[in-house]
């Protein structure tokens, strides 16, 4: 069994901590022992212990809980988390999340014997933000009463604070989490062990890394290659230029190494990597929602002229191709579309409603010269309301094997369009370049999927008839 | 005089378009008509006539009207727009702002004609917002109610759809503009009329553009590397990619070249280029409220690790440097808050508040060795509150000279900060990739300004000095 998922899926959770503590060293504070300990309360399914080593109720031992707890969260400083540490291991906890930061080479090597002795697994040290699992409602971040939406999209986050980033920006965009890892120092568990856990896991279809630096390299490598022939992996990393990285290195301790070692590594593995928290949430939402690309060759559905031309230079710049819609395509469209010029890309005019965007998207969709589509549908400038956006929805669902994403380009009608998508298979963006990145990843899965699968395994290299049967 | 005045600051305005016709092409329509209207008779300061060529109270003449107005908004089909447009040019109507698109070539030479014959000036056809200019009201845009906030940044927009995209972004961003042109075909009114004309506008301080092709690149390039001694010039440029130019040319009708002969064009004028509507923007509002960046040494100053990495990489990515902070500055900040190591990025840990980044900032923006500072605040895995924000504008307002930009990256994160920073000096981004191309975009204004003044006239040569006392 992957011993990771004690991590994710204990019954029951001890919370250490202290409500007087003075020295706010490495976070470790009464307000964020208070807080994760309303978090673990309102959402944690199994059962939740407090354990507050300076409480009025005096120190209270972990021998005295009605029952040993499968996971300690520690959020004391360095010293008093290891003496703890060394308690819960000798009563057989079978796992800790160590909160805090801030410990020196000799407090680490400390908490890694523990896991030599006893067995037990730490998270950590300095994770900051612990775990999350929407399932079960495990939840030992400190940000009171903030728990992402369920859905399949599992992070492991290497850095407090761009764990954080995403976190808040999945939050505010409505991105479905599954489980969320903050991994801290990584002095035991490591993203080799909680990728392997994610892969099995049933409830999560899209894995996200963001990264600092990799302890064993081969060994995640070739994880990642197995795991990315049933899930896709994306990554952000940190530290890419030299400055950045001497940075790193004092930040979780993690030799960086040289960027384009990891870039090769990245493409050894099939890991797919973006360039900011946005590219990667964008293209996170796409692979959980859509069908990877399966051919390089896409149409533009737009009610505008000028941002059909910036989404074409977009598509071109991504490596993709305009594709060129067949005689028949073309035929139907603009006999039935007065004034409508169906060569790609194709300006529906500023006039089109629903009715237009079904009947082309429709016709488009099934072309066998088209393997994807981007839609554009402004308000501004237009007749199209936030409502029409229904329809392309109907046309995606209709052409379940190819990649549609749209874009209400700007600001007010982004928002107004994205309420109406919001939990629908299409993912929105506000502006054609960022749809077009999408895109370019969705390719760039396909492209992996048949390359692992073929390699390794000769009998899938059907991938795409395979896939739709899973 | 600059002709292109009276497209922005007429006395008085007539509206002629259809509330019966029932042919919509290129945008002709009663409800286009109607909406125009509205937001006339609700935003124009001056005085409005509408002529109504098809309404209850029959054909009114426009020698009818009281007066003769200054410009006259076409809303009609090509022919009965070249109809009424030959009626204005008689009756000495200054300009015509041709909204409606669709005009083939004899009908485009006939409006022509009419500037020839009678020296009547033209915005368009096919400009399909026309005009927005926020001191008087003006608005021709048939977004009802769409008026964005006043402010110092004019825009430029070839293109109905990206000047839509980027009107919509500015509002919904609270960006304040002191006008707008969308000038579609061009047969008249040219950027060059327009961009000499915001040169002279006292209630205009940044310029911005989206182009698809340029008529007269020689006359471009020399007006716009004038103008850019005093004021910034940014560009978007469609139809990049040879595929999307073949469209532009359908689109616009415009010559789009090819985009190596663009790029050296700008470089030549003077005038920055971006990626996208989000870039063009971002860099838009950083130079309407922040100073250049006179040097490449960038200081970040967070309350977060990881971020602060990816902000590193994105500075050294963008052809800045990572300041290297004074003896003394170090000394100061690391006596003042144990546990604080000041070396660029400086991480004032996640408990930091107001007080901390008042101090801290203060010290680094008094470094004689940094020449700007990205901040970063996170709330999500911080003790930070949005209104702890107020501390980067006082310090920023205290420092006039160096650029200050601030980053709560995510997407909640963001949302609160930048309620309280919205309106100040100090711009707000997402994510720190962002704001590190912002200042790439300061740096290189004061380049440019530093070249193009050294180059035509050797007393500016100190153009530091002297812009302190404009």
């Amino acid at each position: 069994m992957n011993e990771a998922k004690i991590l994710f899926e204990p019954n029951t959770v001890v919370l250490i901590g202290s409500s007087k503590i003075k020295q706010e060293v490495g976070m470790s504070s009464p307000r964020l022992f208070n807080n994760v300990t309303c978090n673990m309360r309102k959402f944690f399914k199994g059962t939740t212990f407090v354990l507050d080593v300076e409480g009025k109720e005096g120190y209270k031992l972990l021998e005295n809980l009605p029952e040993t707890p499968d996971l300690a969260v520690m959020m004391l400083p360095p010293d008093s988390s290891l003496q703890q540490a060394e308690e819960c291991a000798r009563n057989r906890v079978k796992a800790i999340v160590a909160i805090t930061g801030g410990y020196n080479r000799q407090q680490r090597q400390r908490l890694t014997k523990l896991r030599g002795d006893y067995g037990i697994r730490i998270l950590g040290p300095n994770t900051i933000m612990g775990v999350i699992n929407t399932t079960n409602g495990l939840n030992t971040t400190f940000e009171k009463d903030l728990m992402p939406a369920k859905g399949d999209v599992s992070v492991i986050a290497q850095s407090g604070g761009v764990g954080a980033c995403i976190l808040d920006w999945a939050c505010f965009h409505g991105i479905g989490i599954s489980k969320f890892a903050f991994t801290g120092d990584k002095i035991d568990v490591d993203d080799v062990e909680i990728l392997q856990y994610f892969s099995e896991d049933p409830e999560t279809r899209v894995i996200s890394l963001y990264l600092e630096g990799i302890g064993n390299g081969r060994e995640f490598v070739q994880t990642a290659r197995e795991i990315v022939k049933k899930k896709p992996i994306l990554a952000l990393k940190g530290g890419v230029t030299e400055e950045a990285a001497q940075r790193a290195v004092s930040h979780t301790a993690s030799i960086a190494g040289s960027d384009a070692v990891f870039d090769a590594a990245f493409r050894k593995a099939g890991i797919i990597r973006l360039k900011d928290v946005e590219e990667l949430l964008n293209a996170t939402t796409a692979l959980a929602r859509q069908p990877p690309l399966e051919g390089d060759n896409v149409a533009i559905v737009s009610n505008v002229g000028g941002p059909a031309i910036l989404a074409a230079d977009a598509i071109i710049k991504n490596g993709l191709k305009l594709a060129q819609l067949s005689q028949e395509t073309k035929r139907k469209v603009e006999r039935r579309y007065l004034g409508v010029d169906a060569i790609n890309p194709i300006d529906l005019i500023a006039d089109a409603r629903a009715e237009r965007y079904s009947f082309v998207l429709d016709r488009v969709l099934s072309d066998t010269n088209v393997d994807g589509v981007m839609v554009i549908n402004m308000l501004k400038s237009c007749f199209f309301e936030p409502e029409d956006a229904r329809a392309v929805v109907e046309a995606s669902k209709k052409h379940p094997d190819k990649p549609v994403v749209d874009v209400p380009g700007g600001g007010e009608d982004f928002s107004l369009v994205y309420k109406v998508l919001r939990g629908t298979n299409v993912p929105v963006y506000n502006l054609p370049e960022k749809a077009a990145t999408v895109l370019r990843v969705l390719r760039a899965y396909s492209r992996i999927r048949a390359t692992t699968r073929r390699k390794t395994s000769p009998k899938c290299a059907n991938a795409r008839g395979r896939e739709k049967k899973e």
